[in-house]
């Protein structure tokens, strides 16, 4: 766009490592000996600090969330250009649902990710890798390590966290095992649970990756189980988007495809639509990173987090903070029913929140896509807006 | 059941061979040098010859959809006990549905399949097996070759056709190509089309088993790309039943799964489950035998097999026929929406049709285990009921 000239819009990713005493406990038991966090920011922390707003990024996502970021330290290919254009742009800065001229938005990739953070590609203290022997996470270790570097960045309230899709997910955690820690909670797309929908197509994708003879247990060198994520990613597509999107857009793109020894010619529009989404994946993921993120979703269990029985325990603490819920009416990943649910909950302990319905052609993915649909719900939460208890 | 003792309801797969004059033409312009169809009957024919119902069998079924069948010769450890036990045994036999006290009812393995007709696992006159050499097939090309079945068991017209699923597009094939060779169809669970949602469908499962490096382009031993058949499977099966059921049936079969190597440990019984459901069909089924069946339902095209442009044209031939079809309201493989479309070409062009939608919690699979839904209608259709224009 603008050449050799520097970018107005140019982000850089921040490192933030910490060391515990005896290391930094996960849900399984097992312990890192140090975590670092991949971590992006935009706008500026005010004099109060309390206007923070944290990004929980959805399965995939990274801790770039807006802006441009043309790479980052020891990715190499990974971080393709896809990855460059941050996956939120629409929603954070200036003037956006997400006003940087007021708020402090941060970013981080999940511990257990691939774009910077501690994960199964990142170096032990030994300077040998994870790999395969990086311990399973929770959406719960995710929120306990970032409580850290909000720590670090001497932010002890939020002033909101949001999370769409998995990220909402880890937001659940947040808000309800750190209660006093955020003020406003902005859910999109998600719910409480890994539902059997959720458990299919995971355990489908699991399967994919771990019966592609490159994954050998996880012991794999580059390029591994590329044809395995390639049809993970295939698998999980569909849920994303609306089947009219995806036949769509596939009308647009008609690419012959050389999949290797096959005899299925792959001759559809929608079939090389299809590879071409898997394939994007397959360059910008790790195998094993993306295993540990699948388990973390079917293992979501905020009642045992908090160490609760009941959904009305989970809330009870959060008496003072806020929800706006956001349902996508086509959303086939995460289906209205499940937010209704978070609504139902939230009004029988009588916390303050707004569930809106949005109507979309798109799908899930509306919440990447369709800023006008959310936009203003946000700003007007963020501003201090009424919501019904 | 009954041990040594010879059981009343024992059936035995019939082979019927025939060859033409420079070979069966298929759809592709593949010759084959001759056809074996295996076939099964029940009851008798009548002196008039007039009272044959032909039943097309789903995707992975076979010739043998009603009484027990122990063995069929070449199969081996492929006739696995799942499949010794008739498919459609619910619906066919004495006071059935279709009652073999007055009706014979035939049904024969596809050109394709791997249940004992002409297929991959077959051998060429030279001896040699066809495997990945065989040439992809149509519904169209099943129906041609069994028509040449009808002209062996000398039946000039049959009373019905009848066919679920795939097999519903095996019978719109029938009585389009063939009308004066048939008065009824019955239609269950099927459609016009191969849909986006097929399609994805069949891709992913067609990836499952071609990236699987057991699968070597066609050119496998046994088991071949067992790992990927598997997970074919695991993909189709979730459209056939009800999450409802799946979630059900799951609660009730919990197994620990070597799943050989692998990180991700399988421990929810819904995953147990799938495992289950992937692993009874690699064991029957033959990877080569599949991909030419998926690539059938993704190329299926009644218009382009009739030479007409339009559906109006396609029944254009058809105003002696009565067509009965059903839809199930909780199916998620083929929607009631397209048997609706079906219904209402018919009424378009005025062919006697009763559209009936059946509720059930069961999804697909409905039509294999709910014969009181179903019996009713067709009975009263094979008795000369009187149907709508």
């Amino acid at each position: 766009m603008d050449g050799e000239s520097e970018r107005s819009d140019q982000t850089f990713t921040q490192f933030f490592q910490f060391a515990l005493p005896g290391g930094f406990e996960l849900s399984s038991g097992d312990r890192l000996a140090d975590v670092t966090l991949a971590y992006e920011t935009w706008g500026q922390l005010n004099e109060a600090r309390d206007n923070a707003v944290l990004v929980f990024h959805a399965l995939t996502g990274s801790q770039h969330a807006a802006g441009h970021n043309a790479g980052i330290e020891g990715l190499g290919e990974r971080w393709t250009e896809e990855m460059q254009a941050g996956w939120w742009d629409d929603f954070i800065g200036p003037g956006k649902a997400f006003d940087t001229n007021r708020m402090f938005v941060i970013c981080a990739n999940y511990v257990g990710g691939c774009f910077g953070s501690t994960g199964p590609t990142s170096l032990r203290p030994d300077g040998t890798r994870y790999g395969a022997e990086f311990p399973p996470i929770t959406f719960a270790d995710c929120v306990r390590s970032q409580v850290h570097l909000l720590d670090h960045l001497g932010i002890e309230r939020l002033h909101a966290v949001v999370g769409p899709s998995t990220g909402g997910m880890a937001c659940i955690n947040f808000s309800t095992l750190f209660p006093e820690r955020v003020d406003r909670v902005i859910l999109i797309g998600t719910g409480l649970r890994a539902t059997p929908l959720h458990r299919i197509h995971n355990f489908e994708q699991i399967r994919a990756i771990e019966s592609d003879r490159a994954y050998r247990g996880g012991r794999y060198e580059p390029p591994g189980p590329y044809d395995g994520l390639v049809l993970a990613r295939m698998i999980s597509h569909k849920s994303f988007v609306s089947l009219r999107a995806m036949a769509e857009r596939s009308r647009r793109q008609v690419v012959a495809q050389d999949v290797g020894e096959a005899w299925y010619g792959v001759s559809h529009p929608l079939e090389s639509y299809m590879m071409h989404q898997g394939r994007k994946f397959a360059a910008r993921f790790d195998a094993n990173s993306y295993l540990r993120i699948l388990d973390a979703w079917n293992r979501f269990d905020p009642l045992a987090d908090a160490g609760v029985d009941d959904y009305e325990a989970l809330f009870s603490g959060c008496a003072h903070q806020k929800y706006l819920i956001f349902s996508i009416n086509t959303d086939v990943c995460y289906y209205p029913e499940e937010q209704r649910e978070i609504a139902s909950v939230l009004k029988s302990v009588g916390v303050e929140h707004t569930h809106i319905t949005v109507h979309s052609d798109k799908g899930h993915d509306s919440f990447l896509l369709e800023p006008h649909l959310f936009g203003p719900h946000i700003r007007y939460l963020l501003d201090g807006g009424l919501l019904s208890r």
